[in-house]
């Protein structure tokens, strides 16, 4: 690793007309910034001769002060450069460099008593960060953020991939429309309605002359998650803060700063997903030690309740108080999924096939009126249903040399949770658990507040914190998405925090184009448990009368390819054990692949059509390839340059089988193998919804 | 004890316009309860001839649901009577007798799709409680109260007793205005606004016949606290709920109940003092085990910080962040309280003199900016100053046979509080703390919620049950006010919770009436930690500067007079050793004084104006008498008839010294000693704000 951070510049005072002009280390992108004649910051940002972003205001409002947002003068520019590499605890490469040039802008308001806010910008080579920064100053101590005021001014009316500004989720299919035509009005809200014209971050643009811009943000701590104001007219976006209860957006304590702001940009779409720079813009790990994070495959007592063959709660009764209920009193339903029996099987399952994990979804008291009640008191994460041993289940899954995954469903009633995350995580370690999946399906407890507000966010970061201080995994659903903070929490090994595989299972579902754009949107801040590897496609089977015309949008194969093109550390094998087990040769993939990597290539990208990658495992010399395609079937032509020249590997090819479709006949695939090399170009024919995934093992001589 | 219900009547269906009728059990009081014929519940009381209340509306408004206020039928009637008897853990009387009737009426809504609602009516002869209850049912499982819309209609426009409904606080001195002037606009609010005619309870109203009428609650739980809105022109009152953080006042789930509304009625005033109506409308403990709950005396490290002699906060810095500060590096002021060689000092002077407990204030840190930030990280509860050296201490006090009290303060981040109130309670049986006082001062964290809200509400009996099951004892501060919960949690010695002596040191004080009002309105719930035993009166001695013209507005003598007629099981000798070592006859009453109590007999009282009271220590055939006046000075001829006849006592009389008066000469006592016996009738000389009090001991042969 080699660090080098120099001072450039220093200066002070009398600045304010001139503009500050910055670009990248390898003089891709230019950055200016200005102040107007009323003293309000702008900055812009140009790729080359072309505007990335027009003149873009700068601003933060600030409850019963005056707006920092004009009146300004620069007070002070520092700038440096900087270059260094680190190695992620895991990671798609096992490098990373970190190389940019900043500029801090400090403003100065002499009409607000002197208070100052800094502009920090770090620009690289494929995009921009900035962040507020509210340094220690006798006017500014305690302060509420009620809105903050930042621009990003598209030249022109992109296409953008978007969701709808809902304060408590993200689990929305996309929409693919010109910036003027964003419009949520007729979308039926998954929690909260949002505002028509209000959308979330990572948003995806592309421009008519081929420019992929990507706005999201990095290191979200002590902040609420940044929407966006789409101005349909001149194609800006502004920021909007996601509120608390009281109405205003953050409460806080200077020395502080915002969340990076983050623009990558290029015109290849597979550099704006090679991209580091939301990585790169968070914090390295403060844990002393994180050889007990472990990337992992898992299955689960979890898809058997989405295709209705089991269910989380032990009992049909309703209105049931967590308190006061003798659990062993109630008459079981008899289809209850998280049973003794039912669990060993999955461990024997996961044993028998080297897969790390075993979730369970349902083991605890509370879920026969868990959601949509607003109630306190639902779970108490240390109560397990009668017919689940936890005893014999640890003794048994020791045995076997598989993990238990627990699950730490809260259903939103968050201060309840706080009060027994301790002995939640007490009794984990005491059977011998060592990763939860935690939940947050409903509204917020304390009632008013969001799932992407400021008070949540610090929540998801303190169980990071937590967590890790316990020496255990996480993987959040229903969270805020993610913004990089699993370089400073590599515990933290994903998040759901989108629409996962699981809408198919009861929903209108993903449609295929789905997972070419999540890598493009969510994935941009951090790794997914999207839950892949659904082979029973069609969801009848498993009940006809509940699931009929159910289905996952993809074909096999494409479920196969996921695993590589959607990247997480921690990867479900999603379906049951019984799908695997009528196809072992499919399944042999999901055995193979790997979930931590020393290299990726993006050999083909283009967001809402297609996905090609390729990945290198951990401390091998194996590659994995992954490709998918939308609704549309499609030949991709990779030429794997990538592997070692001179080595020969065998390939084997999961593709589409003849006449496989998503919707008439997605089941069906065919496995070939072939010898290859770095000169080899494979043809791979997509299916419509398809994919194909390929795993390349040299040939030991 | 005797235990004697049994059901006197049951029926079915039918009693929509008939009237319920129910005397109580020595036929004192009677209470009617009717349907309008537009099925709108009502009920009334009477005492005697007279009207205590007129026919007042009941109901319930949910939200989402048709408010069950009319179009009810009555579904069923039960009425029973109940007569037994139950020893307090602790308290004012040896036995207590639990006798009423009841009527249950079970109000039915066809055109809300058969909703039940049960109206729960307890008469006393003292007084009537009634309660709503939501009894399991098929379309009412949970729900959201908007508003209780409970009536409590006087007859004519008494005078009251009252401070404004501010939902934050109940740190007010008393208005006395009739009903038709009640309006707080001109009231500095302490917290939180109020309406101008909304008021809070226990609220003493006094018709001009003589009736003495009180209204509060019985059993706050899982519920917001009860505001009374005043109808100035129709002497109307009319129940109005905090409201949560979305505005709406109570989430529940059935069945469920709220708590009682409770009137207690007599034309004594030393009845409704002696009423233990409250108490029985309270559930018994359900602790195994009460006998390490010890009524206790302590002083503390706390009065000199009120007096500006000392500092919470160690250093003299602000803009603080509890996490990342190196509290050793702090530069300290010189003038922390909370170190060792003083609260030493402490530890041997309660060891002196026979005070069980020492409380410390300031010995943690996060004091530097505590208060008004609303900031969810200000205190961990388990990090000492650099100058409080907790092992030394602990050996030092379980060396002296002196216990040390713990002390939470909050700065009403609640969620922060709950997260580490395990630790916090770790910590304590660690280092030998049995007792904690607990502080919300400011706005509550989770924003949005109140003081006196069912968040809050849940979150004091939560705490209450929490260190109950860790054999600790709790005195809450800042508190909802009390309603008799202490039945339930006799750990919960004591709340705070009203405007206690502290406001002398800082403020324009509490009028020399406070203490006469106090026990009418705020104890009627509950003991309360009122901190008397001030002996220096002016402060300007301690601090010239910062004191100036602050003094206590009472005699010393009316210092002495609080332990008795202010009770509570746990009573703080509030004033400096230093003031007790000037004058250790005076302070022998301190010492002397009971804080648990075999009986009480209420022997002069009047709200407002004056109050006398005898009580006898736990276990011994000693009395002791306080006798309190307001501003006037007055002559309170007493009869010490309650002494066993035929045996000899000493009485040490701490009254008034010649010439004394709270504002001109407060310092001024004589004590003098006389046998008397049963007969003897003592005239008691009370200074204007003065007091007197009597300690009665047997005379051994």
């Amino acid at each position: 690793m080699k660090r080098l951070t120099f001072l450039l510049f220093t200066g002070l005072m009398g600045f304010s007309a001139q503009a500050q002009t910055v670009h990248s280390p390898g003089n891709k992108l230019t950055l200016s910034f200005q102040l107007s004649p009323a003293g309000e910051p702008t900055y812009q940002l140009r790729l080359g001769g072309r505007a990335v972003l027009k003149p873009s205001r700068l601003g933060m409002l600030l409850q019963g002060l005056p707006a920092l947002d004009q009146g300004l003068a620069v007070a002070r520019v520092d700038s440096s450069q900087h270059d260094d590499t680190w190695t992620p605890v895991w990671g798609e490469v096992q490098q990373i460099r970190n190389r940019y040039k900043e500029l801090a802008v400090t403003l100065q308001q002499a009409t607000g008593n002197n208070r100052q806010l800094v502009v920090r910008f770090r620009l690289y080579d494929d995009g921009l960060g900035f962040r507020y920064e509210f340094p220690q100053q006798p006017n500014l101590q305690y302060f509420t953020v009620q809105e903050e005021k930042t621009e990003f001014n598209l030249p022109a009316n992109h296409k953008a991939f978007w969701i709808p500004g809902d304060y408590d989720s993200n689990e929305y299919t996309y929409s693919t429309t010109r910036l003027s035509e964003v419009n949520s009005a007729s979308i039926e809200p998954i929690q909260l309605k949002s505002d028509p014209k209000r959308i979330q971050t990572p948003l995806m643009l592309k421009s008519d002359d081929g420019l992929y811009v990507n706005i999201h943000e990095a290191a979200l701590v002590n902040y609420p998650a940044m929407m966006l104001d789409v101005d349909t007219q001149r194609f800006g976006l502004r920021s909007h803060l996601v509120p608390s209860a009281t109405g205003a957006a953050a409460y806080l304590q200077a020395p502080e700063h915002t969340p990076w702001r983050t623009i990558i940009v290029s015109n290849k779409a597979p550099e704006v997903l090679a991209s580091k720079l939301i990585l790169n813009l968070n914090e390295p790990t403060k844990f002393p030690t994180t050889d007990w994070i472990r990337p992992q495959k898992f299955v689960g007592v979890w898809w058997e309740m989405h295709v209705n063959k089991a269910s989380w709660n032990y009992a049909d009764t309703s209105n049931i108080k967590l308190s006061g209920t003798d659990w062993s009193k109630l008459k079981p339903n008899g289809h209850h999924g998280a049973n003794t029996a039912n669990v060993k099987r999955y461990i024997a399952f996961a044993a028998k096939h080297g897969l790390q994990s075993v979730l369970v979804e349902g083991w605890n008291v509370g879920w026969e009126d868990w959601a949509n009640n607003w109630k306190e008191e639902v779970f108490d994460f240390v109560t397990p249903y009668p017919d689940f041993n936890v005893q014999e289940l640890q003794q048994y899954a020791a045995s076997k040399g598989v993990k238990l995954m627990m699950h730490h469903e809260t259903s939103s009633s968050v201060t309840n949770y706080e009060r027994r995350q301790e002995a939640a995580y007490r009794f984990m370690k005491q059977y011998g658990y060592d990763a939860v999946k935690t939940g947050y399906v409903g509204r917020i407890i304390p009632r008013g507040e969001h799932h992407d507000g400021q008070w949540m966010v610090n929540h998801y970061n303190r169980t990071a914190q937590k967590t890790g201080e316990n020496q255990l995994m996480v993987d959040m659903h229903e969270s805020v998405r993610p913004t990089g903070l699993h370089r400073t929490y590599p515990n933290w090994l994903a998040s759901e925090a989108a629409r996962g595989n699981e809408f198919n299972a009861w929903s209108s579902g993903n449609p295929p184009e789905h997972e070419t754009i999540l890598p493009f949107t969510r994935l941009m801040g951090g790794p997914m448990d999207y839950t892949p590897g659904i082979f029973q496609i069609k969801l009848e089977s498993w009940n006809p009368q509940r699931n009929q015309g159910k289905q996952v949008h993809t074909t096999l194969a494409k479920q196969l390819a996921l695993y590589v093109t959607l990247y997480s550390p921690v990867q479900m094998a999603a379906d049951l054990p019984e799908a695997y087990e009528q196809r072992p040769d499919a399944f042999q993939f999901i055995k193979d692949v790997a979930v931590d990597w020393d290299d990726t290539r993006i050999l083909a990208a283009e967001p809402g059509d297609y996905l090609t990658t390729a990945r290198k495992a951990k401390g091998t010399e194996e590659w994995y390839v992954g490709s998918i395609t939308d609704e549309n079937a499609r030949t991709q032509t990779i030429t794997l340059d990538f592997l070692t020249p001179g080595t020969t590997y065998e390939a084997t090819i999961y593709a589409d089988g003849k006449g496989a479709s998503w919707d008439k006949n997605p089941q069906a695939y065919q496995i070939r193998r072939q010898k290859v090399n770095s000169k080899t170009t494979l043809k791979l024919q997509l299916a419509p919804g398809g994919g194909a995934a390929i795993s390349l093992k040299p040939v030991r001589k």
